[in-house]
């Protein structure tokens, strides 16, 4: 018989992630968005077991943020389609995804200036999309100027596979109808530059906008697998919160008491976690201060909670595996192989 | 001719430390506590090799937040009188600390329950000290406990070297005269349960009381070697700021620029990060969007920008090395070897 580990048995802080809340995010979003018409964003995860996971649900295709990420996909062979989703000018990350080329049919770089445009070309990367800015003030080309720069990238020899535009300000809007209305309007914006640039690729959106955002060709969503606390308060989302931080109690007093998972275990940005039954004073650096609500279960020193991040995106970053777990059983432990840059 | 690489070679981001301001930080420091008067905490850099520089100015005991961090002086032969200040109950970790013994002096575990006791005498850890809470609502035992404890502790067979005692509430008290008188009060809590448990060790402090705790025989200081932002509005602090990420601008539109520096590059519980002559309008996972002061100098698609985190320890948690930089020159690169748990 094969002996299955325990939960109970993980050291901690441990990222655990729920099996039938992941398989569930997988195929609802699947059953909405199939194959090439989402491309999921290998950032909110960092993990190439996970993609592999992704592709097995029918997405060939992938975004990501940074070029670790695009040399991780391709080395674990789900380099079909990559797409890096960010502007790069250094030479040395440049020449080494243009390398990547010999044995991955298509790494495609998000260009918005003449310096990123120049970059790509000079470091030998053969395909981009031109990145159009729809409204969030982060990356991206006015609208307006996309036709020109994705002319000079043709002059520079490079294939313009058509534009990427991302309306990260609509994302977390709480409102569905907002989302719908300011959502239309970004892709007009995108469409109008797309009109100017040609190719085959309009690529947007994320988790907030999946089933709203009609108007582009392919979703670039990823926090749906993991599912975000901050995606939690949209309306009509079908999504499961799957991964927590599993944490064991260390210390307990009268009015308090302490776990082992603090700032270096946690994305912080979004604010403190959350601890079901319980409320969270404050973090530091490797503990986490809570009390449990009146009524609740009093904690003794050794038991376990569930630490559920802000945000999931900046907590994967801080962790080397995840571990995927059934009940009380861990079924898998996957490493988080696409970290840093 | 030894070729030197550049500052501006460095792919981004990156942590850079400035070796002028940190050498003034640890001089300053091992004038103010030499020896055995300090103890420095080696979470707030994770690096072996800044702890080598910490002992070459004379400081041979060290603190440790985790257990991996503990393993890792040790395995770096910096294993003299090693502290975990923290508690542990998992018997695998606990296990792999006892047998650190075999070939390291001082492997000493705080404790501060009967369940954390039973934990280190189980697996054959053999010196603790007993934490005492003296203020902060996070580990420790009550004062007026810990002779029970360290009774109790010696019964298992342990060595009780003393007490510990964070005021980790006082270390950030902006007027000095007030954490002057706090930390007094702290330490009479501290040094009467010493009275009744023993020992030679009183370990207490941090870089925000390292000069008005007296009372303590060694400070357990960390973030003075590369000083913290939180720390910089201190009365009478003397180290300088030391770290910060260096960042390529990627994108410039005309109300804003991008650097590549977000989320997954930064500690963020304090908040967003500072650019000099900048405004950050926020960080997104691989972002920063910030505009130039006004009078200030625009700036372009591959110039560099100096990122400074608003927390220390958790940026530089996230990556894995520092590079020392004079000027323009990066004069070493040191491994983020004690990361994780």
């Amino acid at each position: 018989m094969l002996a299955v580990m325990k939960v109970s048995e993980l050291s901690t802080p441990a990222l655990v992630v729920d099996v039938g809340a992941l398989e569930h995010n997988l195929a609802t979003m699947s059953a909405a968005l199939p194959g090439a018409r989402l491309r999921p964003h290998v950032k909110a995860h960092k993990c190439t077991a996970l993609a592999r996971r992704q592709r097995e649900h029918g997405h060939t295709g992938f975004t990501c943020a940074t070029p670790r990420e695009v040399a991780g996909m391709a080395d674990a062979g789900l380099g079909d389609d990559l797409l890096l989703a960010n502007e790069v000018v250094d030479d040395g990350r440049l020449a080494m995804l243009a390398a990547l080329q010999a044995r991955v049919a298509h790494v495609t770089v998000a260009v918005d200036s003449e310096a990123t445009i120049d970059a790509a070309a000079r470091n030998g990367i053969r395909e981009v999309v031109v990145d159009v800015n729809v409204g969030l003030p982060r990356c991206g080309c006015d609208p307006a100027d996309a036709g020109r720069l994705a002319a000079l990238a043709r002059s520079r020899g490079l294939e313009v596979r058509g534009v990427m535009g991302y309306e990260g300000h609509v994302v977390g809007v709480e409102s569905r109808a907002s989302r719908v209305e300011q959502t239309e309007a970004c892709m007009a914006l995108l469409l109008k530059a797309h009109a100017d640039v040609g190719g085959d690729v309009v690529s947007a959106g994320g988790t907030g906008t999946y089933d709203v955002n009609t108007w582009a060709t392919e979703i670039q969503a990823g926090s749906y697998a993991l599912m975000d606390g901050a995606y939690a308060k949209l309306e009509q989302q079908p999504f499961r919160p799957a991964l927590s931080v599993l944490a064991t109690v260390i210390s307990v007093s009268p009015g308090w008491a302490v776990a082992d998972c603090g700032l270096k275990a946690l994305g912080m940005d979004h604010g403190d976690p959350t601890i079901t039954g319980a409320t969270v004073w404050y973090c530091s650096d490797e503990h986490v201060t809570f009390n449990v609500d009146e009524g609740g279960v009093p904690v003794s020193v050794g038991d376990r909670v569930r630490v559920w991040p802000a945000h999931i995106d900046p907590t994967v970053a801080y962790h080397e595996r995840m571990h995927l777990v059934d009940g009380d059983d861990v079924v898998d432990t996957w490493e988080v192989d696409l970290r840093g840059w």
